[in-house]
């Protein structure tokens, strides 16, 4: 049985701010919450029917404190999916400490300048993860990726992906050692490039690509070759792209 | 100023019964506007604020007759939008005749099996634009490219697009002579694959993958090597790997 209190603080959680004040997010269906249990991030609460808690039992025992059964209604006032689906995770905002240098000079990287779609977003952040990229730098003014579509987008990513957001500008500068390559409209063509084993792979803005003042960053220009009539490629369709081939060379 | 017949017309045509009923669709925004004006295909009218109107003269002067200038309040009746945008366009949809076997012979298609999503069926036809792949086979089960959300995602490359739909097995069953690429979860890597000049790239549904009974016809299995997490990418970013790959050896 749901208290008010609950309702409340679930639905608190699809608004950004709330998140930030509570440190903590949402997360929707079977595959995501299989995965949260399984990972370490730490989990506040789960909401689920009876049927969905009688099939996890095994994994739910270290946490039985926290699971409230619920009914397919109740689960309706605290879903954000048009048709919710088993069960909702409200779970702790990861905080990945992290050393930048360490990590760039030991592998890979994606930047996010811009990105403003949720579902891009999630899509981005379950390509870095098939291609095993586990950095993702994100500008402020990229889609929080706490944001339930997001996460649900990311199909479960989100339990991997280690995200900071940081102005990227800042970011390059301090660490202007590493490789920046960016996927522009105009570049040589990725196909030609050799990539090395780290260096940061930075996307940009649906409509607009990667913002002027990133430009004298960008050690590598690179572009997609294209033979057709369409002006751009989606932004997760050319970051998975991007990814797919440094990746191959590694 | 809008009749009433109007508005009804152009709400039916966001149901796909009234689509293949009138064999017409809608589209909006500048974007998208300039490209119908530009391509082929025969509007039936043009939905657009005064501003708008001004703007484009010189396109507009040979239709005059289907242009209805529209306040704000009246394009919000009619939009699919949340947030309406400058023009609104009704067009027939087109009937590529084509010759599939002199198609086939002369250059590499796409072929989608049950992909759902109006939003990924979009951007596979923007990305299929891109590489210069004009010849998009879909499924009878896919979501239907004349859905207003698809012709949105699509970014205009839905005018460029010469779409078919039909039974795959009935298709590559007909010309057993042109290789089939799938993209699946097990296969030889699409890196170690040499790609012809023509062929059909088969992309399969979101979570289950190419059907079952499509497997038979399958010349070569494919896979995008992963190295991380997640179970699966997104099927339009499978699709752009896929694409650009096997574009790049052309």
């Amino acid at each position: 049985m749901l208290s008010k209190a609950q309702i409340k603080y679930v639905n608190a959680l699809k608004i950004k701010k709330y998140r930030q004040q509570y440190q903590a997010f949402i997360a929707e269906g079977p595959k995501i919450a299989r995965e949260l249990l399984r990972s370490s991030i730490e989990l506040e609460g789960v909401y689920a029917l009876e049927s969905w808690i009688r099939g996890h039992r095994d994994s739910l025992r270290a946490i039985e404190a926290i699971v409230t059964p619920v009914s397919e209604a109740e689960l309706k006032k605290i879903s954000a999916l048009t048709t919710p689906n088993e069960v909702l995770v409200c779970a702790r905002i990861p905080r990945p400490e992290a050393n930048h240098q360490a990590v760039l000079n030991r592998e890979m990287a994606v930047a996010l300048d811009n990105i403003r779609d949720p579902g891009n977003m999630g899509t981005i952040l379950r390509t870095a993860d098939w291609f095993g990229l586990e950095y993702i730098f994100c500008s402020p003014d990229c889609a929080d990726v706490w944001n339930h579509k997001v996460v649900q987008a990311s199909m479960g990513s989100i339990c991997r992906a280690k995200v900071f957001y940081e102005p990227l500008a800042n970011l390059f500068e301090a660490h202007s050692d590493i490789p920046v390559y960016g996927a522009m409209l105009a570049g040589a063509s990725i196909f030609e490039q050799q990539f090395g084993r780290t260096g940061m792979l930075l996307i940009g803005n649906e409509s607009a690509g990667i913002s002027p003042e990133l430009h004298p960053y960008i050690t590598h220009p690179l572009t997609i070759p294209g033979k057709g009539g369409a002006e751009s490629l989606n932004a997760a369709v050319a970051a998975g792209i991007l990814c797919a081939i440094a990746r191959n060379q590694q």
